[in-house]
Parts: C-alpha cells; sequence; structure tokens
C-alpha cells in the first residue's frame, strides 16, 4: 500500500474504525490505490497504526462489502476492480411513500415516481447486505409448502410466533411466550388493530395521548378510525409523563418511543417509565410501546422494553422487521401483556373476523429467515455500518452553531434542530434544490402551529457515496446560513450536478409508520 | 375397461361430465377398474354414451388430478396406482380462524387446533390442484428481485395492479385500468380501508348498509371501526333497494353481493342495480360491490359486475384471490371509480400515512402468476371440480321436502333452509357430533333476534370422499328429522367413524371476511 500509514484521531468523535474506512476508501477513490493492489494483513495494520485487530477487520469487511475491497477466503485482500456500485433504478416497484412523487397532486398512482439523486429521508434501512442466499432460500422453503385452503391463524403462524419471542429474548432482553405474539402486517396495521378495540363499547370516542413531536403519520392512522389524539410534549429523556396527568381526562391509551424517541431521541429514563406505568394502573389505561428501531443502539447501554417493567398488564409492544430487514416485506408484531385477557380476547374477536392480514407464505419465509440466523447476522452486519453512518455524520455536522445534531444514540436517523422556522424551510427547499430529500422537524408535530425547526434525515439507505455528498451539502447549507458569503468548507457540494432530479419537497411528509 | 358402458341420465340436474366422473371414480374405488388397466380412449367413450368428446377430456382431467387416472401424454390413459388421497393434516399453520378450535375459549393463541374431520365450512376454495411448479416458479422469481428499502408503493407495486386489471377483464369483463386498481391484504383490508375514510368529517358516525343475511364478519368489521350498520333484508333476487329507501337518514355506504349474495345466493337483476345506482346518485352515497366469488358461475349467464354500469363514481368494486387461489396469500384488491378523485384522495392519503400492507414480495410473485396465465389455468380447472361438486350437493340433497337447497347458481357453497330454529340447531349439532362441520344460517344474521333457520356449507376444499360423506351425513340428518324413525337411505353413513373429532360448533362462526 502506497502511501504514509494511516493516521487516526483518537480525539476525533468519528469510531477509530470509521476513519480508517473512510481514508481508505478515500485512497481507493484517489487512485493512490488501485484494482489489484493488496493491502496489508488486518494484523499488521492494526499493529502498525496501533489500534485493535478487530477493528481493522471490520473496516476491512465494510470495504468488502461496499466493493472497494476484494477479501476471498484464504488470498490476500486487494483492492477490488471498482465498478460503479448499481445506484437504485428509479424503479417504480421499489418508489415507497417516503419518495416525493409518490407524493404529488394526485399521490399515489403515479406508475414510476423519481427519486431524488440522493434519499436522506428517514425510515429507510441499509438492504444492500441483505444475504441473498439466506433471502432466496427461506422463500424457496415456504414455497414448497403445502397450499392450505384457509386464512393464515388469526395470531399467526405459530412458528413465526415462536421466532418473533425468540428474537425479542435475544435482542430485547424481553422474556416474552410465542402465545404473546401477534403477527402483524407491519407496525400500521399493529396500530390500526389497536385502535380498532381501543376503548370500545365505552359509548364515547376513544382517546389516545401521543408524543409531540412524534410519529405524524399514526396520529392520523388513529384519528381516521375515529380515536380523538392528545399531543403531549417531549423534552432531552422523551415523553413528559407530567403533561399527561395535567390533561384533563385521562385517555384510554398512550402511545410511546421510550427507547428512542421519534424522531429527537430521548431515551425514557427508568423512573419516569416507572411513573408512566404508575399512571397507567391508576387509569385502567394501555400503554402502547413503539419499539420502531431499537435493535440498533450506538451509544450508552440500551435499556430493557418498557413491557419487561410492567406487572400489571397494562403494556403492550409494537414492533416490526421494517428497520431490521426491510419495510418492503411489511411484517411486525404486537407482544400481548399475558395477563390482560381482556385485551386479548378482543384481538382475537378482531383477527377472528378479518383474519390474520399476513400472507401464510412470508410468515413461513420470515420465520426461516429468523431461524437460520439469517437476521441475527443481519443485524450485526447494519450496526456495524450503521454505526459507521453515524460517524460520517458526526464528522460532518457535528459541533456547527446554532444547529445542534441530535437523535444519534442509537437507530437510523439525526435531527438537526434550528432556531427559525422561516430557516428551516429555506433549508428543506435548498437541498431539495441540490437532489437531496430530508423531511422537515415541522411535520412531525402533532399540535397544529408552525411545528419545531429542523431536518430529519435517515443515515442508513443511502451508500457512502450518497451519504457524504448529501452531509457536504447540509453542511454547506448549514455554514451558509451562519454566514452566507462564507465559502463553504467543501468546494465540491458547491457543484450540484447537471443532472439533478429536481423534487419538489413542499409535498414531502415524513415516513410513514412502517 | 370392465362392465357395460356407462349410462348418463340426460334429464338429471347433475351435469353429464360429472356423473361419469362419479361412475368411473366408483368403479375404481369398488375395484371393478383396478390399477393399471387401461380405460378408453376420450373419442371411443365419447361416441359409445353419445356425449361430447370435450366432456370426457374434462372428465379424465379431472380423475387424473384427483389421482384416479394415469394420462401421461401420447401415452394410454390407465387407472393409477391408488395412494391414500393426503388428507390436510391438523397442521397448526394451516388451521385458519375457520377452524373450531381456533374459536375456543382462548380463541386464537392455540398452537395445534384439531380440525374436524369433514370440514365443509364455507369459504374455503379447492387448493388441491394448484400448479406448484408456477406457484414456486413465481415465488422464487420474485425472491430474487433486488431488495428494496422503502415499504411497497401505496396503492401497491405497478405490475400487479396491471396484472389484476387484466385479470378483471378478462375474468369479470370490467373495463378498468391499473390507475383504478389499490392492492389489499385480502377483503377485510380492503373494507378496513374503505372503513377509515367512510363519511370522516362529517361530525357524526359514519352509516352503511349492509345485507341481511350477509357477512357477519364484515358487518362486526365496520362496527369496530366506528361505523354504524343498518341491515338491509334481501329477497330471492338480492338485496332489497325498497327497503334501503326507506331508512330515515341515507347512510354514507351500502355494501352488496350483486353477483352471487352472500349467502342466500341471489343475483341482483339488472333493473334493481339501477335503482341502486341511482339511489346512491340521489344521496351521495358509494356503493360497496363485495365481488367475492364471481369467477365461478355455474348457472345462467353472468352478469357484468355492478361497477360496470356505474357512470357517476360512486361503485368501488372490492375483489380477492381469497376464492380464486387460497385466502393463505391474503391478495385483494379495490377498483376504485375513476372519477371519484374525492374517495381516490383519501385513501391515497391513509396508504401514505400506513403504507400498503402487502409484502413487495408478495405482490411481485403473485403478478407473475397472474402473468402466466396459472390463476387463469388454476380458474378453468377450478371451475370444472367445483361444476362436479355441485352436482354431488344436488344429487344427495336436491327435492328433500322441508329443506329447500339455494346458493348454487355459483360460487362455492351451498344453503339449504329450513322453517324451524330448533330443528336448525339440532341438525348442526348432530353433524358435529358426526365429525361434520357446517355453519349455522342463524350466524349470518346482521338484526338481532334468533336468525334464519338453516345451514351453510362449502363444496370446494373438502376430497370427494370427504364431500359425499358430509353430503350422506347431512341427508341422513335431514331425513331423520322429517321421520326420524326412517332408515337412511345410505346405510354406510349411518357408522361414523371410530375416531371421529369431536367438535364444538356451538362456539363456530362463519367464515372471516377473507
Amino acid at each position: 500500500m502506497d502511501g504514509p500509514i494511516i493516521d487516526v484521531d483518537r480525539s476525533s468523535a468519528v469510531p477509530l474504525g470509521a476513519q480508517l474506512v473512510d481514508e481508505l476508501r478515500r485512497r481507493v477513490l484517489g487512485g493512490s490505490l488501485r484494482p489489484g493492489d493488496p493491502v496489508p494483513s488486518t494484523r499488521a495494520l492494526a499493529s502498525a497504526i496501533g489500534i485493535s485487530r478487530s477493528v481493522v477487520v471490520a473496516a476491512y469487511d465494510q470495504l468488502a462489502g461496499e466493493g472497494y475491497l476484494d477479501s476471498r477466503q484464504g488470498a490476500v485482500t486487494r483492492v477490488a476492480e471498482l465498478q460503479p456500485r448499481t445506484e437504485r433504478a428509479a424503479d417504480a416497484a421499489a418508489a415507497g411513500p417516503g419518495t416525493t412523487a409518490a407524493r404529488s397532486a394526485s399521490p399515489s398512482v403515479e406508475a414510476a415516481p423519481a427519486e431524488p439523486r440522493i434519499n436522506l429521508l428517514p425510515g429507510r434501512p441499509s438492504t444492500s447486505r441483505v444475504d441473498t442466499r439466506s433471502w432466496r432460500t427461506a422463500w424457496r422453503r415456504a414455497a414448497a409448502l403445502e397450499i392450505p385452503a384457509d386464512s393464515p391463524p388469526p395470531f399467526g403462524v405459530p412458528r413465526l410466533r415462536a421466532e418473533i419471542a425468540d428474537h425479542l429474548r435475544h435482542a430485547r432482553g424481553l422474556d416474552c411466550s410465542p402465545d404473546d405474539i401477534v403477527v402483524t402486517a407491519g407496525t400500521s396495521e399493529a396500530l390500526g388493530l389497536l385502535a380498532s378495540v381501543l376503548g370500545r363499547g365505552t359509548g364515547r370516542a376513544p382517546a389516545l395521548a401521543i408524543e409531540d413531536p412524534g410519529y405524524p403519520s399514526a396520529r392520523r392512522l388513529f384519528e381516521r378510525r375515529g380515536v380523538r389524539t392528545h399531543p403531549i410534549g417531549v423534552d432531552r429523556d422523551g415523553f413528559d409523563v407530567e403533561a399527561l396527568r395535567r390533561l384533563p381526562l385521562a385517555p384510554d391509551a398512550v402511545m410511546v418511543t421510550p427507547s428512542h424517541q421519534y424522531p429527537l431521541g430521548g431515551r425514557l429514563p427508568v423512573a419516569t417509565r416507572l411513573e408512566l406505568l404508575a399512571w397507567a394502573g391508576a387509569h385502567d389505561a394501555l400503554v402502547i410501546e413503539d419499539d420502531y428501531d431499537s435493535e440498533f443502539r450506538h451509544l450508552g447501554p440500551p435499556l430493557p422494553a418498557l413491557a419487561s417493567l410492567d406487572r400489571s398488564g397494562r403494556v403492550v409492544l409494537v414492533g416490526s422487521l421494517s428497520k431490521v430487514l426491510t419495510p418492503w416485506i411489511r411484517l411486525g408484531y404486537l407482544v400481548l401483556p399475558p395477563t390482560n385477557s381482556g385485551l386479548r380476547d378482543a384481538i382475537g374477536a378482531s383477527r377472528d373476523d378479518e383474519a390474520c392480514p399476513v400472507p401464510g407464505i412470508a410468515q413461513h419465509a420470515i420465520a426461516e429467515l429468523l431461524a437460520s440466523g439469517a437476521v441475527r447476522r443481519h443485524i450485526a452486519v447494519s450496526r456495524r455500518e450503521y454505526a459507521h453512518r453515524r460517524g460520517l455524520v458526526l464528522a460532518a455536522l457535528d459541533g456547527l452553531p446554532g444547529a445542534p445534531l441530535s437523535g444519534l444514540d442509537g437507530g437510523l436517523h439525526a435531527v438537526v434542530e434550528l432556531s427559525d422556522a422561516a430557516a428551516s424551510a429555506a433549508l428543506v427547499n435548498r437541498l431539495d434544490g441540490e437532489g437531496v430529500a430530508v423531511a422537515p422537524l415541522s411535520d412531525y408535530s402533532a399540535a397544529s402551529g408552525p411545528g419545531r425547526p429542523g431536518i430529519v434525515f435517515g443515515y442508513a439507505a443511502p451508500s457512502d457515496t450518497q451519504l457524504v455528498e448529501g452531509l457536504a451539502r447540509i453542511r454547506g447549507a448549514l455554514l451558509d446560513r451562519l454566514d452566507p458569503a462564507a465559502r463553504r468548507v467543501d468546494a465540491s457540494a458547491r457543484n450540484p450536478a447537471a443532472n439533478t432530479t429536481k423534487v419538489d419537497l413542499s409535498t414531502t411528509r415524513p415516513d410513514p409508520v412502517g
């Protein structure tokens, strides 16, 4: 390998592995490392830099996954023939609601929506490293099973329920039984199911307290089903239980994201969790724990699910494989509190009438993916990848004056808060003009009014190249905002590519509830 | 072939092909035709009996599909080695909500519900002849596609929407565009989606007129979402528009099964259809056309879908592949009236927030199955099979005094109406005791009260052997009811097998909405 040994900056917030990957990538892209060149052994490089060998192994793994290195078993690792990374075509089949064209005037009927050139909309995981062999095997096996003449069992195929319980034991430390699992068509169907049983038979419209800011699509989901929603503010730690107590009438349920407040990122402390449970007990209310991305925790020890603290059958956990794998498969679940037979019976009656909406064959395929360990391995790979990406975000945007970065303790999105609504809208529009799609933080407001200024963006799905370019543009825009006359730090970001896709972000909503 | 040439009875209501299949099957089972014996060529047999050769071809096809004949390309058709037809094991994975154990005290959480020995619950198609090769190929191809990081497009994958529109053109004579199709997770999710947009923003609870008797699970589905339902009686022809007009306040929508009233079987005449459309126009109401089994029409010309008469954007058609293929795949669709942009926007907003619930991979697989012609071929095969089964039903139960048989013009279920509620309950219980599961007609009542006496049963999913035995038991029970001392016509039906599974039918509900 040419060039001096790589220097790492131990004082930087960027993890050592991310620095290493970054530098090696830069050398390959810059041509100082050429296709076919051998790179040092992981042992040699680790020793030369003075870092743990496992960090180097992970960095090489990542670069191999990205196509920069070719590390066949037993052979010397070399720089790979660089083939342009397949950018996801604007495949109509893949264009989800998070894409902008799908949200234009006639929102959902466009056959082939254009994608923004750099899609940093939140809620999109990385799927480039899904083990396609396990994936195909799982579907092949599921397709080989006999085809029943019935709907799938109301709560889901037993094998999948067992695998989900097992997954939650390992990934979330949640001790639950397969009997407690209800298989759902993603989070939104899970919430719709809860909405249909909430406070029915009381003679008045059911009410739900929700986080503000929070999932706006979840709020609308409940309202569409006749549930009144009451926004409750969040602070640095998450949900404000004190504000919940001040509501004149206790709602039938409260929905929270205690592990990683969406979108701001707070983690509800144990004391507040206990207060929330006490409130629920006192008011015979349900707590809906939206555990949407807890498999990915980058900083600080993960707290167990709120459901694991529940002793009185008040907490129902909602989870999905949308972030763990992809929302493309529409696979989620409820974990019912085992002692709450009223809730279980109501959901059972609903499912008896309406059937489990997840195709039996998909249930078997996902069960197979979980059983084979492919999901567990994918989470491990993704966790490393997201930690690296998070490093890129911090390197580009941390410490900019007047633009605090948050939400990064876990998950796959980040938030830049701003102080001024007009400047925030201008930022989103400017990025839009440069082909970078991000979501305005104001869209996450549950209350009416202008909403909090800032942006929310995801860092999991784009390629590294896209992410680095997108971050440079965000940084440039934020710096210009401070001093419009200032030159950008990175001049290259000034040059919007000629073929930038124009994206009308005025119609962009945050990601669907998944 | 031993024995005299088969006689067919041209005066019988049983189709000639069904008679032929029946007789050949009887000879194989009775041993007068043995494994390896050649059967006459289709041409020779057709000529000998004096019926169309195509009838004989269809009969041989069917017997080959059932495993009685071995008709390899180019070789003489022979009686096959008889292997016991694989009765579907009480596979927990396959046990749907229609099975009884899933409805016991803790309805939905049982891991391995027992199935009734002869499951004649309605709503279950025949899946034994699905072309497994096409099925597996379709899933394999879908699994080989790139895995997107987004939810599927709000209204579904474009390719599937195009294939569904094409299917409806051919199977239902409905001229619709792919733009009008919304892919849903079966009929129930389609109805839930409609419920969430129905009469919202009017400040009062939305109201829906439904058929009585009708789909009880659909009624509860709407009520669970805060929609008030108004039962409207049905007569021989179906929905009673006059009764709809008499409602003090016009509802926001009306749900009808005009092609084949569920469960009674009436077909709404064109004049009544026009009246219904006029009423909808006058009251700005939506008409939900539940087109649940119209691909199978046995008698009388099929009427085009009500939606095809709609000129003012009032009719939304709901269909699924649940009867065409299997409810196991949870695949349905809405056909939106192209001119009703309000409805389209409301559904688009819902789907933008909640995403399309059908896994992208399932959408591609089903699109492939439709495109390859496998679904069309399966409908053709099933139609012949159901016509044959319908013949068995008529042969066993037609003309019994005091027990009129109806619902048989199309579809895959039949109704025996009775005059007395107590006798009806006793019939269901007796059949239950003999291991035959049927649904009480009273369960289909939308209004409170005892409901109409009678039974509803499906004839599509069971094997011929099971169906014949089940029908004999129904016949025996009906005859005994007329004259308890009378001997049954078929003494063999008197002998309930020792291993009859006891089934508690008191908890059995009719099939879920699908």
